[in-house]
């Protein structure tokens, strides 16, 4: 069994990558691990770049997304108890848009199979030979062993891609609070996000649709679930969402709740042999600023583009850069989520400088164009290189 | 023996303020515990953002800064081998002005003994009563008591204004390096200032005059000055400076030198009674950026404006909103001066992550507009109050 591209890994990174590639004739086999009911079923992030929804639409995979998702042209700062928008449109010329990890998905997989693409649930890769090379994977209790001019390593963080590398640097971060998140069947009570700073700890008002929340705040890394009945999770989200002039939230049935710790990870470089890496298997940020799937997007774009150049001509330049390229991005974003995350949380073991120093820093950016406009731009998100 | 302000602290705070109500028919006493000779060596910064040459020129005492200032419209951030140009004129629409503290100081005394101002050196305050009001000193072996309506504590971190002031609250911020500074008989090797990091630290090319070169080296903060021979101290600015073009140093005798710790210090509020804190008495910022001057010539300012005010009409309107005026600008540059110095600074306890991430920043300074212009408006100063 033979293929142009193997893709380990059939969330949104290996979809996708699968279906640029099939747009420019090149032919994929996609391996995922889990059934599709599971894949389509994740809950994950919601806030689309301007250049993710871009490569969406112009690859023919936007179609559901142009109707139902959600463009927003600002956010809002919520700190001592008032709101400050960042007018993200107006800064930058861009938008970005409500629309779930889960939905882009369903959507990909839909194509692929519409488009007759090879898409495998069920099919746990055991081993990659990033040399010959190979992908061997195990489906029906059978193993199979599927060759390839590349492999894309598109199977996140757990994955077998990234140990497969050797020599590999890595760089992380843990930060002392995770969030704890909730869907709960509520029109949302408003209309832009709103990422609030309380002296409790940091909280978030975003949406799924009009009529579907998605609030988190932030927890102790080690918080139990079972700690936090419903009463309570709204009681804190409205105590740290609260305004002087009486703002409300509006409450409703929880029906999905989680607590995700909050972690940086970089490893470099993201290529081996004809191996490469992409999305959360080679970078992981926390879900400060929403830039994990914009990265993933970034990096099969990346890669797609570099496979088609090296069909078309021969030439591997594009494939060589592919590493530098993407970690440039990766880095930035890596920078952004590690600024949005401390500029927002109360970090436990902050001294009264610090907090001082933070207060500082929100009325900076909430009062300085040139400050409101470097979380605008990399929040919108930064070209596609 | 009385006057309206007792002005306690005889540096570039202390002598402006008692210009600027002179200007406003207000009389003062300035008592500086050290002779004139002493005050007009001390070596200190000597870089003024707009705001501040603008209250010298239209007070009246900015005839040589004029005539010998060196107006800067950019500085040049050097990282990985490479220079980057922050155009700080471009970006902001103003300049600054290298002058250093000491000719100001030299400025100021000759204008306030011209214009018959009572400036007394080796005067020691030993007590000030912030309700009576007075200050109680010592001069010539002799104990004096000056009362007055209000006493401005311009004396500096170590002075006594601040240890007067009861139920004070201050936050502080100990970094784990400090500057080793040295003065050269040498042309500078640059026309605009260099901030530099290198693995190896950070190095500042500054500038005092077209024949003063002013350097400085980020060294541990318990460092020894006999550790550093002037082979030394002229080597490791070559190694940090250097360029892959070959830019070369232009080296000199040295005519100075010092270790300077890095600290970051506020004091709430900056008002007691009738006392008024203004300059280091109140806060202290790293030297990164060169905030500290600017910061006492912003307090010293407001001040005079409030005083001013409340002679001419009786209303004690801005001389309740001082401290809360002063303390929003006073951190403010707390922020930018902890900001720049993280941005440069080689921290000894920064692991991997931590070093690629301020990579990322550097990189992103260097290359978007807001986020340069951050740096820039902060840098030139932000408009008085």
């Amino acid at each position: 069994m033979r293929t142009q591209v193997a893709i380990v890994g059939g969330g949104p990174a290996g979809l996708l990558l699968s279906h640029l590639l099939h747009r420019r004739g090149i032919a994929s086999v996609v391996l995922e691990g889990r059934d599709r009911a599971y894949v389509e079923r994740r809950q994950r992030a919601g806030m689309l770049e301007q250049g993710t929804t871009d490569v969406l639409r112009e690859s023919g995979a936007g179609e559901r997304l142009d109707r139902e998702g959600l463009v927003h042209h600002g956010l809002e700062l919520r700190f001592g108890g008032a709101g400050h928008r960042i007018p993200l449109t107006d800064l930058t010329g861009r938008t970005v848009t409500v629309y779930a990890q889960t939905e882009i998905v369903k959507d990909l997989v839909a194509l692929r199979l519409a488009d007759g693409g090879d898409v495998r649930f069920e099919a746990e890769v055991l081993e990659i030979d990033a040399s010959a090379p190979s992908v061997t994977y195990r489906q029906d209790g059978r193993t199979h062993t599927l060759e390839c001019d590349y492999v894309a390593g598109c199977d996140g963080f757990h994955g077998v891609s990234r140990p497969t590398v050797p020599g590999l640097r890595t760089f992380s971060r843990e930060y002392p609070f995770a969030w704890l998140g909730i869907l709960a069947d509520v029109p949302p009570s408003t209309h832009e996000l709103i990422y609030a700073n309380h002296e409790r700890g940091f909280a978030l008002h975003s949406l799924r649709s009009p009529k579907v929340s998605r609030l988190y705040l932030q927890v102790p890394p080690d918080e139990d679930l079972g700690a936090w009945p419903d009463t309570r999770i709204w009681d804190e989200l409205a105590a740290r969402l609260a305004t002087g002039d009486g703002w409300e939230l509006r409450q409703g049935p929880v029906t999905d709740r989680s607590i995700t710790p909050m972690r940086s990870f970089v490893a470099e470089p993201m290529r081996h042999d004809r191996l490469f890496l992409a999305g959360d298997a080679a970078h992981i940020v926390p879900p400060t600023g929403a830039k994990g799937l914009n990265l993933a997007v970034a990096d099969v774009t990346v890669l797609a583009r570099a496979l088609t150049e090296r069909y078309a001509s021969g030439s591997e330049t594009l494939l060589d850069g592919y590493s530098a390229t993407c970690l440039r991005r990766a880095w930035r974003a890596e920078h952004f989520s590690y600024w949005m995350t401390t500029l927002l949380h109360v970090d436990p073991a902050a001294d009264p400088f610090a907090l001082r120093l933070q207060r500082s820093h929100l009325d900076y950016v909430a009062s300085s164009e040139a400050a409101a406009t470097t979380l605008a731009e990399n929040y919108v998100g930064l070209p596609f290189d």
